[in-house]
C-alpha cells in the first residue's frame, strides 16, 4: 500500500532563546522524523542550535547550506543565479523526502511567514504537498523586549524596514512613522545611521545585537561604533509613547 | 526580616491558540503565585482563557476590569478620564501586591511590548519594582499564518497601522507600503475598506477574525459584509512576493 506524501512543517523557532519557542513547535520537533534547516557553509546553523534541546538526539538532519560565503565576491547576476539554483535544489530535496511519505520539520528563525528562506520553499511546494506553518516569536519582538523598549502603544504606526533599501527611501520612511524596526542591518549600518540622522531620529535609535541570545548587546545607536554588525542585529526606533515610557 | 518587593512578569500569551504560548511563559505561569489580567466587565477574559491550561487550578486571580462598556456612550473627555483612573487604580493594586513581596504574572495577549494595556502598567511601575517581560507570538503573526498568507519576503516594507487613524492617512500609508497589517479593526472596518479602495489595494486585502482561535474566519475583505467585527479581527495586505506566492 502506497503511503500519501508526508507533511512539511514550517516551524518558527523564535528569536534565539530556546525557551522562547512555542509549545506547538516543541510538539512538532519532538515528533520529527527529519529536521531540515538552512545554514551558512561550515556553520552549525542558528535555527538548529535553538531547536536542539527539543529534538531527539538521533533525529536525522537535512542541512541546506547556502552556496555563498562572504569570502568570495560574486557579481549580482551570478549571486542571483546561485541562490535560485540553491533554493530549487533545496526544495527538490525536501519534496523527495515528502513524496517518500516522510514528514519534514523545516526550522525557521523567528516567524516563518515574516521574511526568511522558508518562504522560498513555501513558494515552490505550495499546493503540491501538505504544509503546516507554526508561527513564532519574531526576532524583532525578542530584540525590543531585550532592549526594555516598548515599540508601540495606542495609535502608533510601526514600519518594518529592510536595511537594504536606499538611504533616501529609508530616511523618508523613518520620518513618516512613529516606530520603526530596521532589519538586515549588517554592512548597511553606516547607511542606516545616515538615514536616521537625515530623518532627525538618530538620537532615538537603539541597536540590538544577538537579542535574547548569549552575547546579547543593547546600546543607543549613537554610541555604537561597529561598522559591520553580525547577522543577528537590528535597529529599533520606539514609538511616541514608548519613548515617553523610556 | 522584611522581604524585597516581588517581581512583575509581563507574560505574552500569544495570539489565541493555547499551544502558541512560549515555554518561558508556561514556566512563569506554572510558578505564578498570583495571575493578573485585563478583561471586559462580565467577560471571562481572553488572556486568561489562553493561559488557563498552564495555571494551577488554585492560582489566585486579580481581574482588572475595564470600566467602560459599549452599552453606555461616553464623551471623549469622560472616557479618557475614566481610563486614566482605571489604569492608575490597576497599577496601585499590582504595586500593593508586589510591595508585599508577592510575584505577579500579568497576562498580555500577543506580545507585551506591542500595543496593549500592559504598557500602561509598565509606564507606571517601571523603575519602582522589578519587571520581567516575556515576548509572545503577536496576534498579527497568528493571523497571517491562519490565512496562509506570507506577509513579507526579501526587501518588503511592512507597515502596521491602527484602524483608528483617519481615512486619508490610512490610504496614504497603504499606498506607500508593500505589506500592511491593520489592527484595531472593529467599527473602523467601513473606513478601512474605503482607505484600501482609495489606495487601490482593496482586492489584495484579507480579513481574519479570531485567528488561531475557535471560530476562526479568513476571507478576502471584498467578500466580507460584516460592519462591526469582533475585537479579535485584523486586515492584512501581503507584500509583493507574498502576493506572488498566493
Amino acid at each position: 500500500m502506497k503511503r500519501g506524501p508526508g507533511t512539511l512543517y514550517g516551524v518558527g523557532v523564535g528569536p534565539g532563546d530556546p525557551d522562547l519557542i512555542t509549545l506547538k513547535a516543541v510538539k512538532v520537533l519532538r515528533a520529527a522524523r527529519i529536521v531540515a534547516h538552512f545554514r551558512k557553509r561550515g556553520a552549525p546553523g542558528h535555527a538548529l542550535t535553538i531547536a536542539r534541546p527539543h529534538l531527539a538526539s538521533d533525529t536525522p538532519e537535512l542541512a541546506l547550506e547556502y552556496p555563498l560565503t562572504t569570502e568570495i565576491r560574486f557579481s549580482e547576476t551570478a549571486y542571483i543565479e546561485a541562490i535560485r539554483n540553491f533554493y530549487a535544489a533545496a526544495s527538490d530535496s525536501i519534496r523527495h523526502l515528502l513524496e517518500e511519505g516522510q514528514d519534514v520539520a523545516l526550522l525557521c528563525e523567528g516567524d516563518p511567514f515574516f521574511y526568511g528562506s522558508f518562504l522560498h520553499m513555501y513558494e515552490r511546494l505550495r499546493g503540491l504537498v501538505p504544509i503546516v506553518v507554526i508561527p513564532g516569536v519574531t526576532g524583532m519582538s525578542g530584540c525590543w523586549t531585550a532592549a526594555g523598549a516598548p515599540i508601540t502603544l495606542g495609535d502608533d504606526v510601526l514600519t518594518v524596514l529592510p536595511g537594504t533599501l536606499d538611504q533616501d527611501r529609508l530616511a523618508a520612511k523613518l520620518k513618516a512613522t512613529d516606530a520603526a524596526a530596521i532589519m538586515k542591518v549588517g554592512h548597511n549600518l553606516p547607511k542606516i545611521r545616515e538615514a536616521l540622522r537625515a530623518a532627525g531620529r538618530l538620537d532615538e535609535a537603539i541597536y540590538v545585537e544577538r537579542g535574547t541570545m548569549a552575547g546579547e548587546r543593547v546600546a543607543p545607536l549613537c554610541q555604537v561604533e561597529t561598522v559591520a554588525p553580525p547577522y543577528f542585529s537590528i535597529v529599533l526606533v520606539p514609538g511616541c509613547r514608548g519613548r515617553r515610557i523610556r
